[in-house]
């Protein structure tokens, strides 16, 4: 897959020590002063000290670097969190003339433990040498945690005969149902895009994406995504005519779409894809909330874990959910396209047989009718294994 | 342990061929007329046919019979459902001289198979003759699905030189996080108790006990739990002296709270029982809310199992509820007498070697002190171990 790097935005990683096995885990991003950015960040109270940084600095200033480091959370370390990022920030701010608040910092791994801030330290002047455009992958590769895919994407479209480019990357496997945006995510163009059109279209495609996945209801505390437009392409947004602006979201969207799918295939023991695609609900509140009840239901993941048609588990947390109807008679449950559920009754159609050949298939379906509106929604997840059990029984995040 | 049977209700029970297995899964309750009950049933929203049944019943008569059933739920059977719940009720209508509305139906088992309700109807005479006030060991036998043990306790106590009895069973593994009630629990007591009364020592007794527990966060359609008054001591409730009411609801606490550990105990695949004690919390509402996002936490769970101190997961756990504070600085976690997070930070005490020995116990408690008001909670969960996944992809709830 070709990625394209994206013009007046600079990468560089390396392998500070965050973790005993080499690998990259440490990456140091330079935003060339044009660039604006949206950013969304976890809604879990239990904050990550660089969130807190984050969005003081984003109150002051327009972000020029980032930081971001797998392997420690910085999150529940007191008053060493904000001490050790303004210790291993001052190192930058000293080498690249940057003031203190045009530094954004992001972290993920181990939770309660001080982070390694002088590893950080001693990095820091190696990767501002380092810096480069063409680093994407590097870049996706040094924010895994338990994750065993880098998730990376790239797109580029024509818009009036210019290429407009987008790349983002993505982290996130477990402790997974993001509330405003994943554990982490960059996306970034080279369109120049005012500060209120690109929070607006940030704030759109996570929550058609990020916001639509579980792999185990659990917010994380160091959620962040952010958008950037490096501002480098002659194209404006503003000049883009309504197709040509509903071309590039949707580019924006598949994007942040790939990197939402990659987190829930890659999910902590994941072995099967599921999409609960829920229908004719009397709002896209309560299609959500239906998807979600279904998506974080352990019966329903073990069920198809174990490719079971066992639609009862599916109709029990439609009724634990908060669905308008104060009964399940006018609900339809599908397998793909096979009906298991109708007239509050197994469907006539029923086929066990068909129903375990379908189930072994490694992409799920499972469709909700609720016959009482005309909104949707699609949420995302996975099947819950023994290997969940086993990555988060050795894991300590 | 001795199991009082209590005066005023007979008991029999039979394998009627619900499971394939040779073993009890059907019992009839009769209740002399003297008997008030008190009822709570599921807030799912996909009802089982049973509850529905009851619902309507509860309104015109007082019970006088209870047919309970495992091996099948009898939800999501559409029409069949209820026809084939008048079929069974017919028979035993016609044997005992009762109304149908004096009947009360419970079911327990797999959801969406239509249930063999000719079983049933053979089996009722049979029942019916063998009817007898001590065989309550038996019905706790009967109602089990995935339990690994009977749930049953008993106690007595002495008011006014007359023995109070007091008997329970329920059951109860997996799809538990009982809203209102548990799968299946049936309290009896000899003591001439108001219906006023009875409805309001349950609902407290319940509040305290089944709704504080959850081992998978999942709320069945079939939770039904009885408290009965057979009034037949010469003891009456409202006689009693405020000390002798205190300890009458006391003992009845007691046989709930008893029975919500032993569902908790047998959860599925539970290695460990954890009591999670809130305290200091600006409400009950609020304590509860922390404890149970804790106790649902599948992260928390893997990790107790793992008998790793992972607090960082139980903060995370904790940002995530409902939690009034902005912020998680006031709040201290510790594993029994433990400290692990005060001040924002690792506590100052925290020892690695002994906590990995604490939590070795079979018994854990997750103390957390909001230091935010003066309310407490305790909820009652178990860990996850790969025995849930096996267990939940091998049976077809």
């Amino acid at each position: 897959m070709k990625i394209y790097p994206i013009k007046g935005i600079e990468i560089s990683s390396i392998h500070s020590g965050m973790y005993e096995k080499k690998r990259l885990d440490l990456s140091l991003v330079k935003l060339s002063s044009n660039c604006l950015v949206s950013s969304a960040f976890t809604k879990n109270k239990a904050k990550s000290s660089c969130i807190i940084f984050n969005e003081k600095n984003l109150k002051k200033s327009n972000p020029k670097y980032l930081i971001i480091n797998s392997g420690n959370a910085n999150a529940g370390t007191g008053k060493y969190g904000m001490l050790d990022i303004n210790d291993y920030c001052s190192v930058l701010k000293k080498i690249s003339n940057c003031k203190m608040s045009e530094i954004l910092v992001f972290s993920t791994g181990v939770i309660g433990e001080r982070i390694k801030y002088k590893n950080i330290c001693e990095s820091i002047p190696k990767l501002y040498r380092s810096l480069k455009e063409d680093n994407w992958v590097n870049f996706s590769k040094s924010i895994m945690t338990t994750d065993t895919q880098a998730k990376i994407i790239s797109n580029k479209i024509k818009i009036k005969n210019e290429y407009i480019t987008i790349t983002g990357v993505a982290k996130g496997s477990g402790m997974i149902k993001p509330n405003m945006a994943t554990m982490l995510s960059f996306v970034a163009t080279n369109l120049s895009i005012d500060k209120k059109t690109i929070k607006s279209l940030h704030k759109k495609a996570i929550e058609d994406s990020f916001n639509m996945i579980t792999v185990d209801g659990e917010t994380s505390t160091n959620d962040a995504s952010l958008l950037i437009s490096s501002r480098t392409s002659i194209i404006d947004y503003k000049q883009l005519s309504t197709n040509d602006k509903k071309r590039f979201y949707n580019a924006i969207l598949d994007i942040y779409k790939d990197l939402a799918r990659k987190i829930i295939k890659d999910g902590e023991g994941a072995t099967k894809f599921i999409s609960i695609n829920i229908k004719n609900a009397s709002s896209f509140k309560e299609a959500k909330n239906v998807g979600m009840h279904i998506g974080n239901s352990l019966l329903v993941k073990t069920a198809l874990f174990a490719e079971d048609a066992n639609w009862g588990r599916i109709l029990s947390a439609i009724g634990n959910s908060e669905i308008k109807s104060k009964d399940l008679s006018s609900v339809e449950i599908s397998f793909g396209k096979f009906k298991v559920f109708k007239n509050n009754e197994k469907a006539k159609s029923y086929n066990e047989k068909k129903l375990s050949r379908y189930l072994k298939n490694k992409e799920i379906e499972i469709n909700v009718n609720l016959n009482s509106g005309k909104s949707l929604a699609t949420v995302w997840t996975n099947d819950l294994s023994y290997e969940y059990i086993r990555i988060n029984a050795e894991y300590r995040t």
